[in-house]
């Protein structure tokens, strides 16, 4: 059976290179250096401060994977203590205002989400004790 | 040293639990459901062939976290062979809503992103032959 092409389809990430990029730069990580960013420029320590819960590794990794894609740009001076500048690139801009509506929306529906969980836990649970 | 908060910011997961719902609803393949599903009632065969290179655990695996989560319904006909329909709930259509921008900008920028990595490996690559 072919199934018609709802209209907006042609824009999602059909291939698996769309998807690699969405895996990429959407995992929980970026996406939040990439919101504290924003329009500013900061050093290391400072993201490590505004981004709760992550490790030194973690952000080490997910700063050289989002340089890497272009998405920011890293910029070291020749003082002691190294000083060492991220901020967005143009392109790294253009994505943060493409997800910024999916992550206000993650941010929005936690309550809801987690409401819908209780729901179908509860069901699953009073099957199990009627099997 | 306290940094002000940039415009905007307040609309990002900061939270533990905001960045949870984020990764758990976008990952690529939940992504990737709830755009071939769009307005759309399909079955599980329909969605397996719409979605290119998703196996059968996968599949069946991310549709029950997105039923769990509240983003779709499963609708089971007690009929032979059984015939069980997926749907996108409201909360699943808001979602397509406020995912869609990202996962268009993922699908628009795979050759610039592709780009980025390769004159970075180069410029890494002569770095390390400088060494």
């Amino acid at each position: 059976m072919q199934l018609s092409t709802p209209p907006g389809l042609q824009a999602i990430p059909s291939t698996c290179r769309g998807r690699e990029v969405l895996d990429r730069v959407g995992d929980k990580w970026s996406l939040q250096v990439i919101a504290v960013l924003g329009e500013r420029t900061l050093r290391f320590g400072q993201l490590r401060r505004e981004i709760d819960g992550i490790s030194q590794r973690m952000l080490t990794v997910t700063l050289r994977n989002l340089e890497r894609d272009g998405v920011l740009t890293r910029k070291m001076y020749p003082v002691m203590p190294p000083r060492v500048d991220y901020a967005l690139t143009p392109l790294g801009k253009t994505l943060l205002e493409a997800a910024g509506a999916f992550m206000t929306w993650a941010e929005a529906h936690v309550e809801q989400i987690d409401e819908a969980r209780s729901a179908y836990d509860a069901k699953a649970e009073s099957q199990a004790e009627q099997a």
